[in-house]
């Protein structure tokens, strides 16, 4: 016999992630490995400015988007029913898991802010342009591929479940990251045990809902604290929010030297110029921008005559961020406290605009607390009920752990290190004055 | 009483690694760790290319570092002796352990070719600029310590055991990185008994030489055999090796093209132009390269309008890397083969001179394998032997696993994936042939 | 320089333990741990019969002693303050980590039923009897070691701290099994990060009081829900439950008959033997019993004439335990199904007196969710809110996670496999009748 | 859909072992696992005395040989075949697995030399008599499983690999116990990559032979690496051998004293009563022994009138072991230190005939590290050469780490810890004197 032929990769988290030449689904996968809009996500970092905070959080969203694929393929392993997975599903299923971070651009949570588009949109776009050659990919498999994927991605796609594994409360993108996340970053918060829910994950007969048996509901909810300590710890520190105001701060000024044609260096022509010009990128003009980008220019704008620009770019570089304070929810105790600080950054000789920056909750796409969706009740979480074969259920009705998480909110103020002392005095005095 | 004040960073490989700012040496340390020479080290990746055969290989430098500094406090702890080890000699040793890879370039072992300088040398010209933070912050804490760090990579420092600790066939160094490479890489192999042997590595005396004490000889054995396995299966590993035959071309190409002023993407006065011309760079202008650099400019020359180095920069962007073949040890057979495998690449359109490398052991920097240097004894590695108290001997004359270590060659051509087939034939009907 | 000497032990949970015989406080606890009463911990399983649960659960209560010692001494490291520990608290500290289960017996939640003695008790009675080597060892570092360490026990020893580590809702004790059982069991709840919590632990300027710092109040949080998980998932598992029903059966029998006379297999003048006829047992004495004498009686009493205890010996040793079903908590409710099941396990011809037990959270010692206790505040947990300097205070008046954790009962009837399906019919009956 | 039904058990070392009740070959071995037969392994510590010397090693035979079957079915997953590997086949293979150390007793290594009855035959006859429970359940499958399953511990079995998988130099068995052990004991030398064997076991067409795929090379030099370094440091311990041979005096007092009728304790008409007298135990009264007879009598036997049964008696519950010294390979050398410490030995007041051991390599029945077996070559290893589909040969002509690998003997004598000192110094001066 001669020996299976597969591609093999050594992951962290996942050990072994096996890719068989023999099986056609998998073949296709290893093509949109190989593609290079695939292989760009090399040059993205998963958490972006994260590695400030947690040094070890290098890693980028190719090794993650390997391990989603993974999961899923683990999922689908378990679940079996062949009446509804056939090697149509199987290939949309893993397709959709391999390429749902396809459209993420770097840094996407700040430089989204700045290009005004989602990368949600970005991934549909790669995968229905025609010049895309992870496009060609997947017509090439099925013309109707790429549609059936992005269906996925909006939940139109039937069986329904597949939709669940891939965008969820509990799908295959928040399995990986968190364990990857935890190991990564060295906060043990994220460690969950996966094997345990996925020996128990069930399908209903219809395929429309996948749930959680009986036995699995302690690792759901280990599951969903991992989330919550995650968010609250790594995804949220104020460290990394901290660097991303910063960071916000560094774009919004080269846009504006940009348009003032006092920006010294950009490459002229490129597809960053003409995201700094305000300019909307084709497709293949956005698969171009990575980390690289946003980095090598930074690193030059340290030298911009502009001494805003320089300065940023300098405390970026060499990681001097800013320094935060939180900030009181009661609306005008919020807007005296902006009043003193602004001043207080001003009289620092830094101009509050960039300066001075609000870190809100609002910005924040996910909370990292689970709560049932009521309007939409397809991303929600669902377990079975006392014993094997009970009555299925949305587990925040069930959970008592679930139930009693707390919501929290982010509402910071960013300015130098420089003025952290005369702000916090402020601050101090401002609280007990009242 | 009030809490101990630290900095605390969380480490996948040793956990917590703690600064206290009670120390005047960790105050040193964590300043250290905040100067721009240092924090740069987050733009270098400490396996370079390694990430394109394991994928998970995304750590830069940085982490290692830190790292390092850890192992070295540590076996600091275990080996006591305060009649040796003042906070000066401490302050040296963790400095030297922090600060052993600051010289790093980009992807080094390739860029070292172009650059023609070691990066060992570097390290040293950094430590002694008294234009870099790095100096003037050693030189606050003692104007020496500069002189003396660098004493203890040149061996010249007392006692001598630090430059062992720093730099020897069982270094923290390599502590460091054998278990790091391997829990990024998934690659199982660099996994050895750390806390076995710090919990019996000795000193002698008279504080100039460590050995390690009799009942750790297993696990220094199991560590030797890891590197072993780590040098063979990831380190030497092809894809890499021709990963960085392709790098070694795209820049051989530009600097030919920059020479001939034929090359169309540069940043006009930066330091990678001054590099690409072959210009000796001065400390200040070294320190400003990164990988962000190399990787911006070969995306860049991905659209120049050399046939030659746009396709080799598409080709690394896109991971499409040069394929290789084992070649004979017997010189013949190896300029045989060399015409055959040349002809072959020139037949298909490609030019030799970047499409056909040789890969050759007479590169490697280490071998991976253990041999006692009969030269300079101070890098072997001493075990005690028998019971404790025994005599301390160098480790190949008392283990039979070590002396049983078979020392190998690497030799191999590389040349692109398109005449795989036609090379593998042609080799093997040589081969058949005699 | 001669090797230190020490004493190493490997172990499974916290890698290497060690005891120098240069500190003589180590050397007095090496001396505890060579002693006839330590190493008869070995002889006892730490989880008793969950074994027939987690089959991995056979770990005995030496190795989770010598775990709980070493947990003390890295806090005890951790907090340093040399003004309140001295050599004589640590080996206080030390000696009540490893000694504090000398007084179990086999199976203690179950056997003391029959005993009447609680192994907290047998404890004190261990360390004060002149005829034990452990209080001749103690005794022989300083005469009134014995009564300070029984001291701890009460909380009567200053600095009260010690206490606190001891026997506190977060003592050594804990920290130690959680970790160790979840590693021994397969189940994963039990992991927490210890390590953040060694790191922030913090005693008060006088000793009185120990409290974790601002930043280990989320490693605090995870720690009290691995203890509520394991609680419900292998603590009070209903399989373990049952088994221990079963022997409690076991001993009611064999004590009837034995007082009777008819007893066919007993040691003469053992210990054993007294025990069954209710005599007080000596502290010599108690200390000849473990899980072989128990487990070696069970085993020929399954060849006793009376054919109840025969029967129920043999489905102990061949593991063929009682079936569970859950009771309502109406007391009314439960009499009616405790009527209806007692007649169908007599109508299938088992006696109800050994084949119906009533399994009760009463008899629960500990119920592993956090609450904090009103009128003895010293076994609280205290955190520090906000940030480092801030308030210490209760954690569930601040932890929403904390507070969120909802009590629960055990309410059971067990009762033989082979009427489970007749009972399950009647107790659905019961329930739809209402 | 209802869920799957199945049985699952955590484990430490493979985390989830899952046997389904809807196939039929499953369900057997529930069955089996149900056995009192395989019941009693819970009974009988895995690693007997080990735990004298590591302490976690407290794990018994039926935590292992789950393992053994969980591995034997990854193993005929990853094979597939079901041309050869139908239903039957795969029953045995999972059988053979799961009942490999059936037939083994307490304290094998030791009490074989009283009982003189080796333990595969014991298995053998366990599974062939007609009145064990494994036997009936395995006849009821298919009347001769029983047979089939001792013909592939004699390697009489076709296909032949599955005698091969059960029994041979990279068996199931090793496989697993290697992991478990160096797990329990804390050991770090037993780990090796179990997941990248798996991997690449490959079976030759007609199923007589298993391989390892060519990239599966250095797994297995690592797992022999692996075996040798925990019989090195485990298995042949000298504490762990001092406990056996204090344990064989024990037994062989015993035995005499019971012979002249003085023995006080024992159990008038038990198994083990029978075993002391030498009568040749049927497979039913074999099947009642365990560790707890074992160690319920020396307890006993602390208290006999015999003062030489029990001084060594006390000396085993207490751990107080003997001493050992190592002892010269030449012949005349051994005699001359024999009847010096003999001398010691009586002079100290001790009876040499139980307080001198000799501890010798002949009796040791695996000696941890390869070497192919010319004579039957069966049992050897074998992998692929170069590349996939390259030759197949046995391991040690194609790889330097397995040749290098060194044999070496056992040779030790043992005496009470009381002439430790004595038996030193004259055997220095007996090597002295040459």
């Amino acid at each position: 016999m001669s020996p299976p032929i597969e591609r093999l990769y050594r992951d962290p988290v996942h050990n072994i992630i096996s890719l068989s030449y023999d099986d056609p689904v998998e073949r296709l996968l290893i093509e949109i490995v190989d593609s290079p809009e695939f292989q760009r996500l090399r040059r993205i970092k998963q958490l972006g400015l994260a590695m400030f905070t947690y040094q070890g959080a290098e890693h980028s969203r190719f090794t993650h988007s390997l391990g989603v694929m993974h999961v899923m393929r683990r999922v689908l392993q378990r679940i079996g029913r062949d009446d509804l997975v056939d090697d149509r599903v199987r290939a949309i299923a893993l397709a959709s898991a391999l390429l749902h971070d396809i459209g993420h651009g770097p840094f996407s949570h700040v430089i989204e802010k700045v290009l005004k588009v989602a990368h949600e949109q970005r991934t549909v776009d790669i995968l229905l342009d025609p010049r895309t050659r992870v496009n060609e990919i997947l017509a090439r498999f099925d013309p109707e591929l790429p549609r059936d994927i992005a269906s996925v991605y909006s939940y139109d796609f039937q069986p329904a479940f597949v939709s669940q594994l891939v965008s969820s409360q509990l799908d295959v993108d928040r399995c990986d990251y968190l364990l990857r996340d935890a190991l990564m970053t060295g906060a043990k918060y994220g460690n969950y045990d996966l094997e345990w829910i996925l020996r128990h994950i069930r399908l209903d007969s219809t395929g429309a809902r996948l749930f959680v048996g009986a036995k699995g509901l302690y690792a759901v909810e280990e599951y969903l604290q991992a989330r919550f300590y995650m968010f609250r710890q790594v995804y949220f520190h104020r460290t990394l929010r901290a660097a991303e105001a910063l960071l916000l701060s560094i774009l919004r000024r080269a846009v504006e030297l940009f348009a003032a044609s006092e920006l010294r260096f950009t490459v002229p022509g490129s597809v960053f110029e003409r995201m700094l010009g305000g300019h909307e990128l084709s497709v293949v003009e956005y698969l171009e921008l990575d980390d690289y980008d946003l980095m090598f220019h930074i690193k030059q704008w340290q030298r911009d005559p502009d001494p805003v620009l320089a300065d940023l770019a300098r405390r970026f570089v060499d990681r001097r961020l800013f320094k935060t304070i939180d900030v009181d929810v009661d609306p005008s105790a919020e807007a005296e406290l902006a009043e003193v600080v602004c001043g207080i950054v001003a009289a620092a000789g830094f101009d509050p605009e960039y300066y001075f920056v609000v870190d809100s909750a609002s910005d924040v796409p996910y909370y990292g607390y689970y709560a049932p969706d009521e309007a939409d009740a397809r991303s929600n979480i669902y377990v079975e009920v006392g014993s094997p074969g009970g009555e299925v259920r949305e587990i925040s009705s069930v959970s008592h752990v679930v139930k009693g998480m707390e919501s929290y909110r982010i509402h910071r103020f960013c300015f130098p290190a420089e003025v952290a002392d005369t702000v916090t005095a402020a601050s101090e005095k401002l609280a007990s004055g009242k």
